[in-house]
């Protein structure tokens, strides 16, 4: 397929008639109407063999949380968004029906977040990849640096389910009836933009890509975090969907990753958030449990590593 | 090396302290202060064995001309650059001295252009990948759409040479002192912001990456071009260069592609820019020469073909 069929494949995918957008998919440059408020902008990319297998989830769910992993970015910002491009590395053995899946996932994503997909490129590559850059604006950013000493620590979303859900479908079990939210939480996770810009706005935020315990050492490296309050986090069947996948729990809230829940430290309440512990002055990261204090290691789900 | 390392050798290569950043490179996302003009937008991805192999070139010209490739995307459309994303996909065996390469050639691109690059990403994969996301500003924007019959068809750089250089480097004759310019075009394309951001402003425009036949019938699908003109965009010593590598030096300038001029379509003269031939009415593309009028296909350096 010559790269013209293609742009105009994924041109039809995408809702052209979204506001703010003057020039869309098909010139050199998109070109967005001027925004009033400073530019909040990320870039995630993700690849085959690193950050997803074809054989744990469709097409069209590759898409869909791809987009949504670089719209989380966005929400840790506490801003909202403006504007997508969408750079895709396509196999030579990828056909129409594959890309017209893969951007169905995509659009879905877009149309949820409220954004417009308004440009993007092709190149051909050995491995099926994924880049997605987002364009945001905030009045007043939220970013990781501010975090206080007695700052609570706030989270929004679910944590641990996505890891079940990723082992679920390294097992071949991702069929199975009772591990579906955790499943879904990994195949199809939600970037919590509006959670992101809630008010009072937060001191400090950052979201939850590589693990709880990893992303906030980024926001506070000195936490002591409540085991009950984490728990809850992961709703009522996380213990039990975590048990079959042979998993523990609290190692999938600490260390699992791509949940893209929202954590934020702030001294007064936030709404949609839920306190799980408290920033310190010393002591590196640790849990406490009905087993007493524990630490924690930094340390997430590296893809580097992975 | 952890992706923290990574990151810190990244930041460390660019410069911080250009005007008009809030937070650069380490948070979930950049910031950018308020741009008052519409915002003109691209992203562009370079692979290795797609868009380059390592054996023509330095790891710092990969990186400084993947990086001028985004960039002339903005100069097709008349706009400054405001920033810049920098994602990379680097293969396992990729070093600490190879990335710092990369980086410096990003860099100098980076610090030719006046632009700052405030984020990126990394992930692994198994080719070489550098994706760049360029941000930009235009009052009024110049699109591919607008041209008219009987306006002039003007160029502002040169044509054919890179495609001579990468001949060059195929054949491994780069070093040859005789081809240093065309190696030097095809290693070191330099993106046309300024002449972009000609006045009286042109009626369309685009840059030449895939070759001026390709490029040119984006903006005019019926064209006559004059041979002399066209030769003349090469400079003086593109026939022998040519010549050198075995390649015709018309084919070049108007199939070669990866040249980073800008052609554009305007009923009055623009500084900087040489006339090359008018849009017509019909008869396609055409190239008016000694042996009379031939017509030539809008056919190019097809990435996904090659």
């Amino acid at each position: 397929m010559s790269e013209e069929r293609r742009v105009a494949l994924v041109r039809g995918a995408f809702a052209s008639d979204l506001p703010g957008v003057t020039v869309g998919i098909g010139d050199d440059c998109a070109v967005l109407e001027r925004v009033g408020e400073p530019l909040v902008w990320t870039v995630d990319a993700q690849v085959e063999h690193v950050h997803f297998e074809r054989a744990w989830m469709g097409l069209s769910d590759i898409g869909y949380r791809s987009f949504m992993a670089a719209a989380s970015d966005l929400a840790a910002m506490g801003a909202r968004p403006v504007g997508a491009l969408w750079a895709l590395a396509l196999p030579a053995t990828f056909s129409d029906e594959d890309l017209a899946a893969l951007a169905a996932g995509v659009a879905e994503a877009a149309r949820e977040v409220g954004v417009a997909v308004v440009g993007g490129n092709f190149t051909r590559a050995s491995e099926l990849g994924l880049t997605t850059t987002l364009l945001g604006a905030a009045a007043s950013p939220v970013t990781r640096q501010g975090a206080a000493v007695g700052d609570g620590i706030w989270v929004a979303g679910a944590l641990g389910l996505a890891r079940v859900g990723l082992e679920a479908c390294r097992l071949g079990v991702a069929g199975d009836p009772a591990l579906a939210a955790a499943v879904a939480a990994f195949r199809r996770p939600r970037a919590r933009l509006e959670a992101g810009r809630v008010a009072p706005r937060p001191r400090a935020m950052v979201d939850v890509s590589d693990g709880l315990a990893l992303d906030l050492s980024r926001v506070a490296p000195h936490a002591l975090l409540d085991e009950g309050a984490l728990l809850a986090r992961g709703g009522e069947g996380l213990a039990a969907m975590a048990a079959a996948v042979g998993l523990d729990p609290i190692a999938c809230i600490l260390h699992g990753g791509e949940d893209y829940a929202l954590v934020a430290a702030s001294p007064t309440a936030l709404p949609g958030f839920a306190r799980v512990g408290e920033v310190t002055a010393s002591g590196g990261l640790r849990v406490r449990g009905p087993r007493g204090e524990v630490a924690v290691a930094p340390r997430g789900f590296d893809h580097f590593g992975g």
